[in-house]
């Protein structure tokens, strides 16, 4: 169901490129929380309608100043019939926000999608609910240590990069119409990937370094010299445990919503430090040296991009992707492993690159 | 052979209390390297004579101007008798540095010391050169990452706090000596334990998680989908990888100085981190809760730790250490356990110290 739009993409200047066939017009926000709220005062700020609906009302006095118009009940926003609807709720309600909505949402007319952190979890509630039809993961990396609408703030998605997620089922038309939310409406960027990829990512730059965080400061606690381990502390330590001084309840939960994946990683990473003690034990130099040698393209790559900011030079390299229309899974996933950033669909089968330096 | 020190430890003002029989009047340097250097620059603005030796010529033009008194040869400056001669050569050259001055050292007149990372493979370097006799070993927690005598700054050393070691053999009247240097000259405080007990704790606070960082950058070059990773990073990623973006042959070398002990670190880390994935594997809510809140007394602690410096209190306590000189090796580990930190010795049977915030 793609459906291609006929505007020359290099004639008409960028900000004017038409994204999806119809242009999204009104948008629901369902939880005005840190990402909830300041998303929605973010889109309060452009062109588009937005909606939104809390589990309290408190923040309503407030939001409406902004333009936002709040609605009684989280049937009533679906019945409002917004073309995109954003679950920004709790992991935890999930079920029952999906289990309420199903009977009111209008599927020809709104997108579902969200913000969590997890893909693989929501995908599987949005199925429970019968809705996965009309449903695009996203998650954007936006957010702090803060919580609820006081800290609702637009700017928290200045330069943010969102994942957007399929699976099988996914109509591309509504990751188009996604992504249009994303780029045109917030100014930020997106990688398409499917929600398997994102999670084993996920776990892999954040669940897992918190769990490791969370060790390390438990092998502290079980030192019967650990005065003297504070006492010798320097910034490696405050550096490896900081992760493990927030919210440890928060931390568990993150890492239950994606179990499976950080599981995998937490033995990859056991068996990793066992042969390091083994080689230790066995004074194996070369193997030894093997391992401190093996993170060196890491250490170029993130020693480019300081380089580039010191230089106040950019690398950045723009790019026309070409997305074929039975394999757009394929070529955006790609896209993503190559290490570029959609900047926008100009239509459904072509998108503006960026790419950063690449590992 | 301990001297007892006939003052009254509490009329006298503390910075006129006399440390061990001696007073320290001459240190000798090897070594102007950063810690070196520092040490030196720091030791020439006080009352004390400094003599330094370097391997190369270099900075002892400089170094004169300071008021450093540089010697030809590493003999020159054992044969001058320093009170203190401190080894801040490289871990690398010790043998030699050691064998060279076997020789030609005064062990009646000077106590040798050193300012290595790690203690025991010195303790063993020292004993093959048969100066363990007057050897005490140390070490300040100073430094960046910066190397060379280029980068030496007296205000390296401000608010340090060094590990004095012993073992069996070691004179607690050499100990006393050192600690002199440390708090009346340096203005720095101390902590006073065995050799094995600081490489333990180094290894808990510095050379596991320099390993930690290592690997999990190692696990992401190993992942296909690593540009995709990196889009997804955020703070805990870039905390948790920072120390293995420094140069990978000094956290190799660090990390094989201490071997056995990072060895033992390891594959406890493992085994916490398999516990944790056969905990997520069988969903064991209990035991899952259990592991993130282990660490609540280091989160409690660290938290103190904040509250009195945002509410720029001081929660240092003072206090009176008497030691038992039949006991002198007991009573000043116990105290480091307890988080205290020795800011003076009055005498050699009692010492003033500090109790920061304990864990």
């Amino acid at each position: 169901m793609v459906t291609t739009v006929t505007v020359d993409e290099w004639t008409h200047p960028v900000h004017e490129a038409v994204e999806g066939p119809e242009p999204v017009k009104r948008i629901g926000i369902a939880g005005l929380g840190l990402i909830g709220g300041s998303l929605a005062r973010r889109l309060a700020a452009t062109s588009c309608e937005v909606l939104a609906w809390n589990h309290r009302p408190e923040p309503y006095d407030e939001a409406r100043r902004y333009g936002i118009r709040c609605m009684g009940t989280l049937q009533d926003l679906a019945a409002a019939q917004p073309d995109i609807l954003a679950l920004c709720t709790p992991l935890a309600v999930m079920p029952q926000v999906l289990s309420d909505l199903a009977p009111v949402i209008n599927p020809e007319r709104t997108t579902l999608t969200d913000v969590g952190s997890v893909k693989g979890l929501v995908r599987d509630q949005v199925k429970a609910a019968g809705l996965n039809h009309c449903y695009v993961g996203a998650h954007p990396m936006a957010g702090n240590e803060l919580s609820g609408w006081k800290a609702a703030d637009p700017h928290l998605f200045n330069d943010a990069l969102w994942a957007v997620t399929f699976d099988d089922d996914t109509d591309y038309h509504r990751v188009i119409r996604v992504a249009g939310m994303v780029t045109r409406l917030c100014m930020n960027r997106l990688i398409v990937i499917d929600d398997e990829t994102h999670d084993r990512a996920a776990a892999q730059i954040s669940h897992l370094p918190h769990a490791v965080a969370t060790e390390l400061a438990n092998m502290l606690i079980d030192n019967p010299d650990r005065n003297i381990a504070m006492a010798l502390a320097a910034g490696s330590w405050r550096d490896m445990t900081r992760v493990a001084l927030t919210d440890p309840l928060r931390t568990e939960a993150m890492i239950q919503e994606n179990a499976a994946n950080v599981e995998a990683l937490l033995r990859k990473m056991a068996e990793g430090l066992t042969t390091l003690a083994d080689e230790l034990h066995g004074a194996d130099q070369h193997d030894i040296d093997a391992f401190f040698a093996r993170a060196d393209p890491f250490r170029s790559y993130r020693a480019r991009r300081l380089q580039a900011i010191e230089d106040r030079k950019t690398e950045t390299v723009f790019g026309s992707l070409a997305v074929d229309a039975n394999h757009w899974r394929e070529s955006l996933l790609q896209s993503a492993q190559r290490g570029e950033h959609i900047i926008r669909f100009t239509n459904p089968h072509r998108a503006i690159t960026e790419q950063v330096t690449a590992l």
